[in-house]
């Protein structure tokens, strides 16, 4: 019921874009209105191309940057908000059930998919819409404000795979790179969103400080291994929660070009 | 001067249809004129979006895959012969220049970068423009006939790399799934193109015979280590020409919409 309730604001967005996609002009302005103070500016590459970019950002050929290129603010808004976002997640979603309904599945409650959890299982899209797309430097005062007000809808897509892991059999670990002090406000709105159960919950403890997301996550993927879970799969929007260590059978990498995690 | 004799028909099929890019008739048409033998057809995905199916792709998300979907030829052949694929191109070339500048060389002949030959350093796209984008199932006969043409063009940003790497010292190893038969073609198109000088050239031996691209790859890398070379880049086409072990300090993943190797 909750997913019902967080819903709309996800579709609002998405459904006043999309339905006015054949005119450029609308479109800017809408996302104009969405975002009403520009943040400071930083990037600026002439020349670029922003689908290159995306692509590159994708492909994990891009790494370390800091925010989305200044001129790439409207074409990121529209793919987030359009049609495109959602189908490039539904082809991650189709092709990670094809991938676990191949496989023979032992049954002993070992066997465990990794989900991350922003942009992966929750979206903050609506935060982002408001702050320029990737386009603002991440400011975390901002950030934890919006996560604290539990109101982050789901992916639908990768709700759609988590579902029918569960009923195969599969059990689901959340791994996220948000820090002990936000599990209450987090697992108030996973389960809000349809997000009802999970194995475990691993957040990013302090002694984790300072250590890149790629440490933090192959140490933590070792110890499920440790304790004799089969990592089947694993899914994130970031490939710092896809490298590294202890990896898992297989990775699939959801899309996001608002940004960059190492 | 090879190089300049061979441009011309891959210019003439990129800059044909640039030309006419707001036209989606004339591309169509155009397109059809090259292909006028079309070849089985296998894959049809209802609701596909070809967008989707190509991130899919080059996210490595999808995998294991024989051909092009029937619907995406079109989409797929636009992307080859317009604009996108060089400028997506030119992004990874980008990257990997800013990355090797950025380096500090030992200077001692041992820093090595690992470049793929098909689809990386020489460019198969007049083939593939007749034979449907990778829509047709590979026809090994008909395109080691065209490899024995010697008439592939060299992938432009790659070997814009390829000299700056020369210039700032580094080693260039090809690295090869053409059989040990194609070396005396495949040396004398590389140097044709304007790929001059390498450290080695090396084919897939007989040893490998039905063994996947990633596991050649990665015992010819591993040896190169031994032998004390640092690769210190990996450029190629395929996930499986930078997955596996010893994949190099940083690798580049460039698009290749047309096939899939494992």
């Amino acid at each position: 019921m909750g997913m019902l309730l967080l819903f709309p604001f996800f579709f609002f967005l998405a459904t006043l874009l999309s339905t006015t996609e054949s005119s450029n002009h609308h479109i800017t302005h809408q996302i104009h209105l969405l975002r009403p103070q520009s943040g400071s500016r930083s990037t600026d590459i002439p020349g670029l191309s922003c689908q290159s970019w995306r692509l590159g950002v994708e492909t994990n050929n891009i790494r370390g940057w800091k925010t989305v290129p200044d001129k790439c603010e409207g074409y990121v808004g529209h793919y987030m908000l359009g049609q495109q976002y959602r189908k490039d997640s539904e082809v991650v979603a189709n092709e990670a059930i094809l991938y676990a309904q191949s496989l023979k599945l032992a049954g002993d409650g070992k066997d465990i998919w990794v989900f991350d959890i922003d942009e992966t299982s929750l979206s903050n899209l609506p935060y982002y819409a408001k702050h320029g797309f990737g386009v603002e430097p991440y400011n975390s005062t901002l950030f934890n404000e919006w996560v604290n007000k539990v109101t982050a809808p789901s992916l639908p897509e990768s709700l759609r795979l988590y579902k029918k892991l569960l009923s195969l059999g599969v059990k689901v670990v959340f791994i996220t790179g948000r820090p002990e002090d936000q599990r209450k406000v987090t697992t108030k709105n996973l389960i809000n969103v349809g997000f009802h159960t999970w194995e475990k919950l691993i957040h990013k403890g302090s002694s984790y400080s300072g250590k890149t997301a790629v440490v933090y996550k192959s140490s933590e993927r070792k110890k499920l291994e440790k304790r004799g879970y089969r990592i089947i799969g694993n899914i994130g929007d970031q490939w710092s929660d896809l490298l590294g260590t202890n990896t898992g059978n297989r990775t699939f990498k959801l899309p996001d070009p608002l940004y960059y995690i190492s």
